[in-house]
C-alpha cells in the first residue's frame, strides 16, 4: 500500500522521528530516512531470517523484495502465519490514493501482494480513495472528479500486473461507500481529534473530511470479516508511511472484535537524486509509468551512480553499489534475479562498468518493462469490470 | 426537520445566546428559550403577514402551525417563492435522527411538509441519519444497528402521516452513503475542525466521526440539484437547534455552485412541565408516540396548565392559555380549528373550563391521534419499500 504525498500546506503535517533528521507523515516525507530508527521509533520487528524460512515452507521461494529487505518490517505476521498453518486463511489488503500518474515505486505493494496472491492463493481487496488527495490537497484544481479518473487508471495499472479476477476486489471509496461508511463510523467512534492531531499532525484548520478519512482506510483490513460474520486475518503490505494509519486502526479493529491486521512494511524506492523516497509530485525526479522512452533514457541519464567522477577513476577504484541509484532500481524493481543482480553490483564495485553504459542498460530494461505494462494495461481495460466492485 | 437531542456528555457542547439564560445546539437545550432572541442571535427574519399571504396566494390557505407563529423565522423563504413564482419548482428537505420511540414533537417538521407536498405538489427528501445518535452518545449501549432498527420505526411512522410515495424518498445515512457520502466530502473540504468546533462546541476529545457528521447532513439540500446536473430550490422545514448545521452549509453550498437552501423555523413543542422543548431522552416529560392511552392520561394528568391553584380560584380569575401545556399542545398539534382553538383558550381565560375536565379532553384528543397513526402506521409496514431508497 503506498498512499502517496500531496503537497501539505500545514507546516504542523510532521511528525519528527526523535533524535534523527527526517520526517515521515503519509503526506510528507523529508531527510535522508534512517529505516531501522523508523522501525524502532514505531516499535515495528524486523523480518528475520527464521520469519523469511517459515515463510518459504509454504511458497517454496522468497519473493526478491523480501529476500533483499526491501520489505523489511512487520507487525504480527508470525501470528498471521500460525493462523494460516492452523487452516485460518487470511486475505490482502492494499490500496493508493491517487495523486497523478502512478510511479515505477508505487508499483511495490502491488507486485508482492500480486505474489502473495498467487504463491498463498489468497483474496484481494485493493481500496483506491478517490477522495484522499482531493481532501489533502489545497491545490483548488485537484477535484473530486480528477481524483474519480485517476483513480480507474490506477486500477488498470493494478490489473496489469496480474491479479486474478476470480480472487480480487477492486473498490474507490466514492463508489464503495455504501459498503464502507457503515463500518467507518463504527472506526471513527473510537478515534478522537486529539489522536488524529498528534499521529497525522493535523490541526485546527484541517477539515472535517481530512479528519475522518483514517477511518475509511482502516475499514478494508476488516470488511471481509464483517461481509462473512466470521473473524478472518488480514496481512497489509504498505510503506511505511502509512504505518501510522494502521497504529491507530489496530486498537480501534480489535475492540470492534476483529483481528488486529498483519501488515508488512516496504522501504521506499530511492528519487534518481538518490533522496529517500521517489516522490509523485516531483515530475524531475521521478519515474511515471507513462513516462515516454525517451523521458525515462533522460531522467535515467541524470540518475545518481555511486561511481568515481571519471571513467579513469572508476576503472581504478570502482563504485558504490548501495549509494547507486541504477543499481537500487535494479535491487528493488528491474533484476529479479539475485545472480544476475550480483553481477550488476560486482561490476559497478569493481569498475568495469562503466556510468554511460550501465544507465543505458537500465533504461532499456525499464523502457522493457513499461512497454510489456502498457500493453497489459490495454488488455486490461477489457476485464476491468470483473474487479471493480461497487456498493 | 428535527433531529433531536442525546445526551450530551460534553460540558463543551453548548453556544450560549448572548444576554440570555438559554442556550441552543443540536445536542442539548437548557434554559427558557427566548425565540426573538434566538432569532436576532441567528439572523433570521421573521415570517410576516406579507409572506403568509404570499404563501396563500399558491396554497388557498396556511397551515395552522404557519399562521399561529409555530413556524415562526426563515431563511429566504421569500426567495424561495419569486423562483417557484418563475416556474422553478421547489423540493423540500427534512429529516430525524433516530434516538428512540419518536415524541408527539418530532411530528411537526413532517406534518408541515407533508402539507407542503400536498398543496405545492412537491417532491420530499427525508434523511434518517442513523449514525447521528451513535456517534454522539457515549452510551455504549446505543449501538449503530440500534440506531438502524429505530430508523426503520421512525420511517413507519412519517409514512403512516400520509406522504407520497411517487414523490417522496427516505433515506438512511447508513445504507444511502453510495449516494451521500461522494458529496458529503465536497462539503467537508470547506469546513474546517475550527468551524465546527465553534459551531457545535465540539471538543478535541470529540470523535472523528461526529466531527464529519454535519456533511453528511448538509447532503441531501443539493442533493437533487446533483442528481439532476441543474439547480433545484430547496427548502429545509427544521426546529432551531439544527439551523446551525445549515448556516455552515448554506455558505458551502454555494461554493458548490448550488443554490443556498432555504430554512423554515420552527419552535419546540414544550415539555409537560412547561420547560421549551419536550425532549425525547425525559420520559417523564415526554409523549411519545408508542404511549399507552393509560401513560397519556397519566402524563397529561401530571402537565403544567396555566390555572389557578383552586378550582374557585379559577372560576374567579380564570387561567392563562399561553402559560398552560395543555392548551398549547392543542395549538401545536391537536386542535386545527381556529375557531375552536380559540374556545378552549377562552374557556382557560375565563375560568369555565377546570383543569379536570381540560386535561381529560386533550387525553381523548391525544389517544384518539396517536390509536389513528398506529392504524396507518400498521398500513405503512405493506408500502415501505416505495419509500425507502438505498444506494
Amino acid at each position: 500500500m503506498e498512499k502517496s504525498t500531496p503537497d501539505s500546506d500545514n507546516e504542523e503535517n510532521r511528525q519528527k522521528s526523535s533524535g534523527t533528521h527526517f520526517s515521515v507523515t503519509p503526506w510528507n516525507v523529508e531527510g535522508k530516512i534512517d529505516y531501522d530508527q523508523f522501525a524502532k521509533n514505531a516499535g515495528l520487528k524486523f523480518i528475520d531470517d527464521e520469519l523469511k524460512d517459515r515463510i518459504i515452507k509454504h511458497t517454496g521461494t522468497l519473493h526478491f523484495m523480501i529476500k533483499r529487505g526491501i520489505y523489511y518490517t512487520h507487525r504480527e505476521l508470525d501470528w498471521l502465519i500460525n493462523e494460516y498453518e492452523k487452516g485460518n486463511k487470511f486475505y490482502v489488503y492494499t490500496g493508493i490514493a491517487p495523486s497523478g500518474s502512478m510511479t515505477i515505486g508505487h508499483l511495490i505493494p502491488f507486485i508482492l501482494t500480486q505474489w502473495l496472491q498467487e504463491k498463498f492463493g489468497v483474496e484481494v481487496y485493493i481500496q483506491i480513495p478517490d477522495e484522499e488527495k482531493f481532501l489533502a490537497k489545497k491545490d483548488p484544481s485537484f477535484t473530486l472528479e480528477k481524483g474519480h479518473e485517476l483513480a480507474y487508471d490506477d486500477a488498470l495499472n493494478i490489473i496489469a500486473l496480474g491479479f486474478d479476477p476470480k480472487k480480487t476486489k477492486i473498490f474507490l471509496d466514492t463508489e464503495y461507500a455504501g459498503k464502507l461508511y457503515k463500518e467507518a463510523v463504527k472506526v471513527a467512534k473510537h478515534i478522537t481529534f486529539s489522536t488524529v492531531k498528534d499521529a497525522f499532525g493535523l490541526g485546527n484548520d484541517s477539515n472535517i473530511g481530512w479528519i475522518f478519512y483514517t477511518s475509511m482506510q482502516a475499514v478494508p483490513a476488516f470488511l471481509k470479516s464483517a461481509e462473512e460474520g466470521r473473524n478472518i486475518p488480514c496481512l497489509i503490505p504498505l510503506a511505511i508511511d502509512q504505518d501510522v494509519h494502521f497504529r491507530l486502526a489496530r486498537d480501534v479493529i480489535e475492540k470492534l472484535g476483529y483481528y488486529k491486521p498483519a501488515i508488512m512494511h516496504a522501504k521506499f524506492l530511492p528519487g534518481l537524486d538518490g533522496s529517500s523516497k521517489m516522490s509523485a509530485s516531483n515530475p524531475l525526479n521521478t519515474i511515471y509509468l507513462n513516462d515516454s522512452p525517451e523521458a525515462v533514457a533522460k531522467k535515467i541519464g541524470r540518475a545518481l551512480t555511486g561511481q568515481q567522477p571519471t571513467a579513469e577513476l572508476q576503472r581504478k577504484y570502482g563504485g558504490d553499489p548501495e549509494k547507486c541509484v541504477v543499481c537500487q532500481y535494479y535491487r528493488y524493481l528491474f533484476e529479479p534475479d539475485d545472480k544476475k543482480l550480483e553481477e550488476i553490483f560486482e561490476a559497478e564495485r569493481n569498475g568495469t562498468m562503466l556510468a554511460g553504459t550501465h544507465k543505458a542498460e537500465l533504461t532499456a530494461a525499464i523502457n522493457r518493462f513499461l512497454e510489456d505494462l502498457r500493453k497489459k494495461k490495454e488488455a486490461a481495460k477489457l476485464i476491468i469490470d470483473e474487479f471493480i466492485v461497487k456498493g
